[in-house]
């Protein structure tokens, strides 16, 4: 190469070679750089099978930077906490005034706002960028949530609009806010991608163990889903999941995976971010106790003995069901359940937004994620469309058009709901939505109890529904006297 | 006073006043201090009221440290986070080698740790203790949970042993562990008590809004439930207040009772901490989001008429129960859903336990909260019995007594909570308990799916049931074969 290269990436992992590959293939010269080298030559070798990318590799941090034009814009993609400080000091070293670091990790917000404030010491920004679509996504157009520096954001814009899916409504990217916003709002989407993925197993669950569906059955019905209310990448890819057959001996893969699930952080955090923020979100916080459970295989196997042994079966009583019906209902459970999930997601992100000021939109959200990342789906247009009709909008629930459908599908929600139950199969996820719903729209709640409660043993005082104001009552008093 | 006290107490607001009289009625003459030097003179005219007690009041915190035989030792009660440091630094200057502060207010455990170190620089002790019971409990004998130097809590010990609360198995206190252990089991405990109202309200809300009854009736309910199995603090002051009649109007008090609930924090903690550690806490954390919707009145409101409009009532359907069954169900779902939640609350200790190097008797935590705190209840001698039985239990449902109290109950529990789902009534703490119980006895949950779905777009691999090992699928590729 002659000419500088438009920008650059660090940290050539599965993630990092994807996206510099989908950068150079749509114009922008790029040079990359990796600590252990042969990640470098591997992605030069990608380049040239992949059409001649304008890709260009180096094996040192030096002339990797010097490489770039002015102001340079670097993109690191290494693994979240003390690797991304050790990659900001090794470039840093070669950086000048104006420069910008993106990291494009799933890092926790606080960080990027530490290193944002490092970094502006030195005249350098920074950018915490979420990048959502794994491996093909990378490759093909993933959905971004760039957050921090503005300037640095317009630095690239031209490239992450082009880089980024595409869908009808435009390219999946925008500029999220200041800070880490970025960072959060991705963390969120982890959390709801969280929850979805558990509603779709819970779902699975019901149909396989109460209806006795097939694998067959089972691609049908998630392929049959997928062309309506639930059309979206995890119903596609879950109705491709159940036509694949074991290479390792008979019958289907599925059934031969463990049901244990892994987890790296961001579930987490959405769940822990939601009780700092005092927001409820107890279908993301289900789907994480889900996975914590299911990684506690040993204990359940023994658990299931020591039930068997009184008579109480993993599958309590087979229950006849219609199947079609059954299916129905499970589809409608399903949607309304995922509806709640959205509904707490992105008032978690709104009351953050308040906290920061980063005056977060959320309907833009629901655009980028429409495309590229692992939650897209059809869906989201319809969550647009609630906040564009009101930007203000306190729930998602209470939206006029999925108020609608919450009433048009709750009768079936609930028969699913209590088949399961009834069946003994928990439904962890899809419960506690119907108990978010349940709660949410009533006027009135049992809190009357707890707080008179808290009143009495702690003097914490309540307030009236009649007149305003703070009163305590001796209550212990009261009673006494009234039982002498 | 012409000789030294025995111990030193500063912060009088309501807890530090009670404790310090409690102290005093038990024999041991103590010093007492407040900044605000009211609280200290309000002290002194209690302690003559009540009996003469020893104890004695200073304005300045020189004389009230020096009043005090060495190695001294000074409890202090005030608001948790900087005041703590706060009146650390006034003491501390006094304070000599050998000497010791103990903190009984709801600190984060952290905050101790930093402090015990802080203060050993100094060679000062260090203890962070819990001190649940109200108002009540602190003057008439709390449960009492010091963590931090052994030492310390040596000097001591034979004070704490007469000012806690006296049940049959003896005094409600021992030394529960290292650094901030004290404080972390006290946060645990107050999780529970979250979790035991929640349940409470629940039982509340299903008995007053399906089964219709009175509050005459609700308080002869939970009267006679406090005979049995349920005999407890929480449900015995339940039966009292709904006893109590508007002071202000016509009707009972309890009614009147705005439905907000408030909070302080240690549930919160409890739920993060639970994420942070990996251990599902649903009841706990469905307390929690139950609180957090309680404070949504107005948005409540507005959505009760939302869906009204749509002719989805508050309570959907008027269903035909039979009142004694219903009040027997309602019982057992509690009853069910109460070892639920200790036992997530009890393995979550376990966890920080084993995390911490803390080495902490769960079976013994169990016994000091059988008197004088909040959670207070027969039932803790079950548990008690299960760790006595096998300190090493996984789990309190597979403990052979619970597994079978759990058996007898379950068909009641899914009777109640399927009613209050047909009802529209939520019982998110009752249904997130019932669903940790279906996946904790499950021998396969769907998971499988899960990790399938996140092989397939993360490649983050997988298990298999049949071969150790780990492994990872083009489930994409091989999907898109087959459809071609």
């Amino acid at each position: 190469m002659a000419t500088p290269t438009r920008i650059g990436l660090a940290g050539l992992a599965v993630m990092g070679q994807n996206l510099a590959l989908n950068i150079a293939e749509k114009g922008f010269p790029i040079s990359v750089y990796n600590r252990s080298t042969s990640k470098v030559d591997e992605t030069v070798e990608r380049a040239k099978k992949e059409g001649n990318l304008p890709l260009y590799g180096f094996h040192d941090p030096e002339s990797f930077v010097l490489s770039i034009q002015k102001p340079r814009v670097i993109i690191i993609l290494v693994k979240a906490g003390s690797p991304v400080d050790q990659t900001i000091k090794t470039l840093s070293a070669y950086m000048e005034k104006g420069d910008c670091i993106i990291d494009g990790g799933n890092e926790w917000y606080e960080n990027t706002e530490r290193r944002e404030k490092e970094m502006a010491e030195k005249g350098l920004l920074y950018l915490g960028m979420g990048v959502s679509g794994g491996e093909e996504g990378a490759r093909n157009g993933p959905s971004l949530m760039p957050g921090g520096s503005f300037e640095a954001y317009k630095n690239i814009e031209d490239i992450l609009l082009k880089v980024a899916a595409q869908v009808d409504s435009g390219p999946c990217v925008t500029y999220i806010g200041e800070g880490g916003s970025g960072n959060f709002v991705k963390m969120v989407h982890n959390g709801i991608e969280y929850g979805d993925m558990q509603l779709i197993a819970e779902a699975y669950d019901v149909l396989k163990s109460v209806g006795k569906l097939s694998n067959d059955e089972l691609q049908q019905v998630f392929s049959d889903w997928n062309k309506g209310e639930l059309l979206s990448f995890l119903i596609e890819i879950t109705a491709d999941i159940f036509g694949i057959k074991d290479d390792k001996g008979d019958g289907y893969l599925v059934d031969k995976v463990l049901d244990k699930t892994g987890m790296k952080g961001t579930g987490k955090w959405t769940v822990q971010q939601a009780a700092e923020l005092s927001v409820a979100a107890p279908t993301i916080a289900s789907s994480l106790d889900s996975r914590f459970l299911s990684g506690l295989k040993d204990e359940r196997v023994q658990a299931a003995k020591v039930f068997k042994a009184s008579g109480v079966s993993d599958v309590l009583v087979d229950q006849s069901v219609g199947k079609n019906q059954l299916i129905d209902d499970v589809r409608k459970a399903l949607y309304a359940s995922k509806i709640c999930s959205y509904a707490q997601g992105m008032n978690l992100i709104r009351a953050k937004s308040v906290e920061k000021g980063w005056d977060l939109k959320l309907g833009e959200l629901a655009r980028i994620w429409k495309g590229g990342c692992i939650i897209r789906a059809i869906f989201l247009d319809r969550i647009k469309g609630a906040y564009d009709r009101n930007p203000d909008l306190a729930n998602l629930l209470v939206d006029e058009e999925f108020a609608k459908e919450m009433v048009e599908r709750q009768s079936a929600w609930r028969r699913v709901v209590c088949l399961a139950i009834n069946s003994g199969i928990s439904t962890p996820g899809m419960s506690s939505s119907l108990a978010y719903f349940d709660s949410y729209r009533r006027e009135r709640l049992p809190a009357n109890l707890i707080q008179a409660q808290r009143d009495y043993f702690g003097a914490h005082t309540y307030e009236r529904i009649d007149v305003p104001g703070s009163y305590h009552t001796e209550w212990f008093k009261i009673a006494r006297q009234s039982k002498n």
